[in-house]
């Protein structure tokens, strides 16, 4: 009997597996999935998943390197679609320690791939190979993302509309260079730019800078080139604390593409405060030029 | 007899006239002028020009608004030449009081020139019309250029010249966009990107953000679309200080449009630090990418 025959579940049995990396997608993919009545299973990697995540969770832990292993994991837990949710830092050799199956791998496709996305891209290939369907997080759970237009009570004003579209251009161009994916602009005045020190670090050194006038607001937007299927760009209710307490407007996210963790929390906060946060697309962007 | 007679006088007694707003440019367009033996006098602008800088040299008050009387004076003056060097804050209409010239000129340009660099340009506009020929800082003082080549004992490793070009390109695409010149790499990775924090923001948050490996290095750019006569970039003794403080490896800097300030001493801190200084070229960036 070849192996992919067990994957074929019918649907009472057909579950979504979930691969856990670091950050808050896997979070983002799991509530939804209890939200939706979903049933999952998470296969937690050893040093990369946050324990607290998993706990009361159907969930395997595994090494990284122990390929061999999660594939059999996975066919018997009757996973058929599967999405790699969130972020693996570079492992070394020695941390994957692989068994043969990742020993295979390694063999074709060289350590290189640690180096970067590599691996999630060769993982993918290989979970393919043993007949799975690899899906991004949005479509395993399409709740996750921010909406298209205003979330908000409160709404951007004249002027925060003219610096949301400077700002998704300037991060359009930034995003060609792989630099960040979020700006932050106060009446046509571009306060700074994200690089690796991440959105939160980016806002609270604005607060410093800003000026005398309307608020800045902080724009974010997907990468061009971005892997959909791997780590997408994300707002939360942490998002919206931290831009509250650095004095921002409001929040202008990339509608479809970027991830929005605890959303009824952030929007909540986000009312409380006074502020706005839109899902933005190329569309509004044309329409907040005019 | 027309008003402009008087601009023409004879070499011996034509002065540079130079028009000091703030930053270190007009500090370094006067030593050049001193160790250079070349004359020149001062039009130092109320609330702008540093009272310390033009100590012990030629040199009359004005306010920003009084235009007539600041034609006048360096008429008066013998200066030929006109420099308009250093920073200009965006004034207020109060601040600058117009006497009858400057109403004159505000009838013509209206006061959307104080807006941005609109009324440097504005005001060599009317400096030339009034007869006299603005130049650039560079040009009336060749030497406060960073000149091209390695300046500093010690040279990039082959990995900084990488980074160097690196960020070369993402330099040219900040200063598209009008966000930034300078961008800090390590090993590949960008760790930051300047908006209008300053270079010595950026290279202090960087400290916090490095990783184990090859000391970052600060790329330096002019904005492609910059007027060469406004304000340009600018490196010298305090960007060594702050660079060598957190921990860089070095400084590359654009040759011949970027001001260096107080260069022996910069050279002579690089030198102690064991850090680089380069004045790159597009050419030297196609060398380091070789």
């Amino acid at each position: 009997m070849p192996e992919q025959s067990t994957i074929n579940a019918n649907e009472e049995t057909r579950r979504l597996g979930i691969v856990a990396g670091g950050g808050g997608l896997p979070k983002a993919v799991i509530d939804s999935c209890v939200a939706n009545k979903k049933p999952f299973f998470i296969l937690a990697l050893q040093g990369f998943t946050d324990p607290a995540l998993i706990d009361g969770h159907p969930h395997e832990w595994v090494r990284l390197g122990a390929l061999g292993q999660a594939f059999s994991i996975l066919k018997n837990e009757n996973v058929t679609d599967i999405v790699m949710a969130g972020r693996l830092r570079r492992p070394s050799l020695q941390e994957i320690r692989p068994d043969a199956r990742g020993m295979q791998f390694f063999a074709k496709y060289g350590t290189a791939v640690l180096g970067d996305d590599g691996i999630l891209r060769a993982v993918s290939r290989e979970l393919e190979l043993e007949g799975f369907t690899v899906i991004g997080a949005q479509d395993a759970a399409e709740d996750i993302l921010v909406p298209q237009g205003l979330l908000t009570k409160k709404g951007p004003q004249k002027r925060h509309k003219q610096d949301i579209a400077h700002g998704w251009k300037i991060a359009s161009l930034l995003g060609e260079a792989d630099v960040g994916q979020s700006v932050v602009l106060q009446e046509g005045l571009v306060l700074g730019v994200e690089a690796i020190e991440g959105t939160d670090a980016l806002m609270k050194r604005c607060t410093a800078l800003r000026r005398a006038g309307l608020l800045p607001v902080l724009v974010k937007r997907c990468k061009p080139k971005q892997d959909l299927r791997a780590d997408l760009p994300t707002i939360g209710l942490e998002t919206v604390e931290t831009a509250r307490d650095a004095g921002f407007a409001g929040i202008a996210a990339e509608a479809g593409k970027t991830v929005f963790l605890d959303r009824e929390a952030a929007l909540a906060a986000a009312n409380k405060a006074g502020m706005f946060i839109y899902g933005v697309t190329a569309d509004d962007i044309n329409d907040f030029q005019a």
